[in-house]
C-alpha cells in the first residue's frame, strides 16, 4: 500500500481528489504544497498529490515554483475534480442565523452570488484554506457561524451542510497531479501529456517565439504555458509548458532536445496519461514511423549508400 | 489635487509606492484590488494604484483578472518599488520574546531565512495582508507578538521596527501601476510600454505562435506574457501581454491591429512610460518613418503612379 | 485599336497566344523579350505580350530579368496556352524522308518520345526559336527537312503539318503575360494575382524566411518564388514573387508594405486577374472588413476613446 | 587516373575549369549536360563536371533538372571560375574587318558593351555554345569572322585572340560541380555545403515556409533556393536547396530528416567543401556537442534516470 502526501489539513479538495482516485492509499496531510512535495522527495511518503491549476483561479503558483526548484520530481498522473462548495455549520445552526462566514478568499470569490442572494447580511472572513475554515468553525467557542468548504470537511469536523454546490459556476474544476521521485516513466497511452520547465539561456527578444517554434516544427501542440519570475528582477521569467504527447514519442523527444539546446536549464516534469483521455492528433509526417523512416534514410545517406 | 484609490489598509507597500510617487494625492484605501479599481471606474477616485507583479511572487492575478473584465481602465504609469520588510513590535518587545509572528504568507516565504536564523522558535501565522498584520499586532490584547510588514505600517499603527530589510533577497521589487478611466493617452517618450489582454477567437494549436508572430514581424519585443484561465474549463486561457513601444508607434499599432484580427476580443490596457526609462531599441525597417515611407509608396502603387 | 509587341518572329507560341486572346490588336513582332518590352516602354507599342513561365521548362529568365530592371512595366493580364508542337514540312515531304529536323532545344526535349518512335534515324539541329526553325525550313534550298514548331508557324511560312500535338506530354502549358506602362490598375476581381520583385537590404541568414513571414502573417498565399542572381557574385540573389490577391486588398497592401520595409528595393509588377479564375480563399480575419474594423478600433484607442 | 565527362565540345569554360582543377584527369567531352551526367551514371566516366550556376545568368536549369531525375549522383566538389571571354579570329583577321560574330546568346548579352563600342557595325549570330562558335569560325569557308569564346577554345581550334576579357563585368563567375556515383562522402571540413532536391507532399499554402522553418530551427543557413516546375502544370514546383554544413553535422542531419518527413520525395545531392573555404558560422546551441549533450540528457530522461 502506498503512502501519499497531500495538501492538508484533512478535508481539503486535495484530499477529496486523493480519496476518490487512490482510495487505498495511506494519506499524509501536509501544511502546504512545499511540505507535501518534500515528503515525497525525502521518502517520508511514496509520492504526493497537489493541485496544479484551477479553471477559475488559474495556476497554483506555489506548485509551479516548488516543482521548478528543489530535487526533481516527476508527475505520474493527473485528475480533474469538480469544485463543489458546501455551506457548513455546527449542527442546529440555521441559514438565517449566519452572521460570520469563514472561508478561503478564492472560495469567497467563487460563491459571491450565493452569499449575496442567500446571506446578504453576512460578513465573510478570510481563512488560510477552506478545510482550515471548517476546522475552526467546528472548534468549541468559535466566533464564526459557518464555513464554505468541501463537503468532505464537514464529515471530518462534524459539521452539517445546509447548502451544497453553492459556487456561482457549476463547471469549475481543479487539476490535481500526483508526483513521485524520478523512476520508470508511465507507459505511453496515445493520450499523454508532458510537462517541463524551461530557463532560457538569455532572455533576448524572440526567445519565446524560438521555444514555441521548437514545438511547432515537430507538430507538438502546447496545452499550457505559464511564465514565472526567476526572482532576478522584473522582466526575467522562466516558463512552464504542458504539451501533448509522451517523451517516448519521437516528435516530443526531438522537440524537447531542441529546447534543451536553447535553454540554460530544462527540467523534465513527467509524461503521464491525460485525465480527459483525449488522444493526441498526430500531424502528418510526425508519427514515430515517420521519424524512424527519416532516420533510416539519413543513416543510408550518411553512409554513402543512397 | 487628485484622489487615488489604492490597495489598503493603510500601511501597505501599495500605499508606500503611492506616497513616494504622488506625494500630493489624496489617498483612498480599499479592501482589495477589485474595490480599488471600481473606485476609479465609478469616479469615487480619479484613479487607482495597484500592484501588478512582484519579482519573486510573480503576477498579482487579481489585478490581471480585474483589468481583463469590467469597465475598461488604462494604465497610465508604472513604478518599481523595492520590497523591504520590517519586523514590527509593540514598543518594549524584544526579539527574544517573540513567539507568534503574524504576516502574509508571501512575506513569510520571502523572510524564511531571517526567521530561521533569528527567531527559530517562533510560530508564523497567516494574515490577509502585511499591513493588516501590523494593524492586528497593534490592537490591545493581540495574541501576536510581531508583524512582518512594510516600515510604513509601523508608523501608522505605532509599532517599532526592531529589524529592517529582513527579506532573504535584497533585490525584490514590486511593479505598481496607476490606472485611470480611458482618456487621452500619455505622450510617447521613446521608452514606453504597452499592455493588453487577448482572448483568442478559437484555441487551435499554434494560436499562441500566431499571436507572437504578429509582434515579431513588426519588430515589437514582448516583455511579459501571462496566461490566465477564461473560466470555461482547464485548457482555456486568455493572455496578458506587455511589450515595448507606444500604441501611437506605427509598428505597435499595426501589430495590435493584427492581433485584433486574430482575436475574439482584445482589450487595450494602456501605453505609458517605462519605470526604468530604458529606450526601445528599434529594429531596422520598423521605425515610424519606415512605415510612412512604405505607406506612401503603397499609395502611389495603388493609384497607378509607380 | 491597340498595338502589342510580342516575342517574334511571326509564328511563335507567343503570337498564337496574342492572336487568340486579343484578336483585334495590331501585332509587332520583336527579336527577343527585351526588345518587346522596350517597344512597350518607348511607346512604340501600347503594350507587350511575352512568356513568363512554362510548365515543363520553368521560368523564362530573360523575362524575369528584363522586368526586374529598366523602366517599370505592369503586368495587366495573364493567359495559359497549351503548348502543341507540329511537325512541319515543305509540301510533298513525307515522314520517311525526314533526315534533318530543325527546332529549339526545349522543343527537342519535349518531343523526344515522338522523335525516337517515329523518326529514329533523324538528326535534330538546334534553332534559336521554333518559329525561326519553320522560317528556315521554308526558305528555298534549306538543308533541313522539317521543323518542330507551333501550327501557326506553318500557316505563316507555307509549310504542311504532317503530325500534330507531338509533345510527349499533352498537358504542357505556357503562361504569357501582357504588360503595359504603369497606369490605372486592373480592377480587383476576387481572383487576382500580384507579382513583384524584391531586392533584400542585406542577405543575412533567415532573410528569405522573414520575407515569407510578411506574407504568412497576413494570410497571403505565395504561388511562385524564383531566385535570380543580382550579378554581384554567386550567392547574391533577388526574388520574384507571385501571390494571391490584388494590391488593393488590405492584406496584400500591408504584406507588400512590410516587404518594402525589409527590402532595399521592391518593384511592383502588377495586380491582374488570374487566368484560371480561381477565387482567392481568404483566411479568417484577413478580409478587407477585418482590416477596416481593426483600423477603426485602433483609431479609437489612439484617440483615447476606448 | 580518373576519367571525367564534361560539357563539351572541347574549348568550353567547363573544360577550362576541369583542366585547371583536375589537370591529370582524362577528359570526355559530351554534347550536353544530360549526356555528361549519364556518362558518369553509366560508368563510361568516373564522374562528370558540369556548370550549376552563373553569377549573371543564374541557374543552369538543365543541370538542376538532370540532377533531380534519373539515377542518383552526388556532388563531391565545387569550383568558382571567372568567366573571361576572348574575341577569337582566324590568324590575320583584324578588328575592323569583323562583320559577322558567332557566339552563344548569353555571351552576347555579357559582351554587349564591348561589341557596341568596338564593333558597332557587326552582326551577332547565335551559336549553341561559345566553344561551338569557335569551332565553326575555325572551319574552312566559314561565313563568320569571329567568335566570342573562352581563350581555351582558341588554342583548340587554332584561332587568335585579338581581344581578351571583353565582358562588360570583370567579376562574372560560374560555379562548376563535380559529381560522382553515390559512395563514401567527402569528409567534413568545417566549410562545407550540402545540396538537395525537395518534392513537397502537397503544395499547400505555407509549405515553403514550413520547409525553411526546418532549416531555421536547427540554425542551418540556406545559401540558394531554386524553384523548378514539376511538369504537372503551372503552379506546381519542386525546390533545389543549397545550405551551409555537412550532412554528417548533427544540425544538418536533423534538418534534412525534418524535410524528409515533410516531403513526398527528397533527393540528397551531396555534401562537399565550399569553393570559397568560408567556414560555417555555428549558431549557439547547434554545434555537434550541443546535440550530443541534448541526446544524452534525453536518453536519461526516457530511461527514468533524471
Amino acid at each position: 500500500m502506498s503512502k501519499l502526501a497531500y495538501l492538508g489539513p484533512q478535508g481539503t479538495f486535495c484530499e477529496a481528489a486523493l480519496r476518490l482516485l487512490e482510495p487505498d492509499a495511506e494519506r499524509l496531510p501536509c501544511a502546504n504544497v512545499g511540505a507535501a512535495l518534500d515528503a515525497a522527495r525525502d521518502g517520508e511518503a511514496d509520492g504526493a498529490v497537489v493541485p496544479l491549476e484551477n479553471s477559475v483561479e488559474g495556476a497554483i503558483t506555489q506548485t509551479l515554483d516548488e516543482l521548478a526548484g528543489g530535487r526533481a520530481l516527476h508527475i505520474t498522473g493527473e485528475w480533474l475534480l469538480p469544485v463543489e462548495f458546501s455551506l457548513l455549520v455546527r449542527p442546529g445552526t440555521e441559514l438565517a442565523q449566519i452572521k460570520r462566514v469563514l472561508t478561503h478568499p478564492a472560495a469567497h470569490t467563487q460563491c459571491r452570488g450565493f452569499i449575496e442572494r442567500e446571506m446578504p447580511g453576512a460578513v465573510v472572513i478570510a481563512a488560510s484554506s477552506t478545510a482550515a475554515a471548517a476546522q475552526e468553525v467546528a472548534s468549541p467557542g468559535s466566533p464564526y457561524d459557518a464555513a464554505i468548504s468541501p463537503a468532505i470537511a464537514g464529515e471530518y469536523y462534524g459539521l452539517d451542510a445546509i447548502a451544497s454546490d453553492i459556487g456561482d459556476r457549476s463547471d469549475t474544476v481543479t487539476r490535481f497531479i500526483k508526483v513521485n521521485r524520478p523512476g520508470r516513466l508511465p507507459e505511453p497511452t496515445g493520450a499523454d501529456r508532458t510537462s517541463l520547465v524551461a530557463f532560457l539561456r538569455d532572455d533576448h527578444p524572440g526567445a519565446l517565439l524560438e521555444m514555441l517554434s521548437e514545438f511547432a516544427v515537430r507538430g507538438v501542440n502546447l496545452t499550457r504555458i505559464e511564465s514565472r519570475p526567476t526572482g532576478d528582477g522584473i522582466g526575467r521569467y522562466f516558463f512552464h509548458f504542458d504539451f501533448e504527447g509522451h517523451i517516448a514519442d519521437a516528435r516530443v523527444g526531438e522537440a524537447v532536445a531542441g529546447l534543451h539546446r536553447l535553454c540554460d536549464d530544462l527540467r523534465f516534469l513527467g509524461s503521464y496519461p491525460r485525465a480527459d483521455r483525449v488522444a493526441t492528433q498526430i500531424k502528418e509526417g510526425t508519427a514515430d514511423p515517420d521519424f524512424a523512416e527519416a532516420a533510416e534514410w539519413l543513416g543510408k545517406i550518411r553512409a554513402g549508400l543512397a
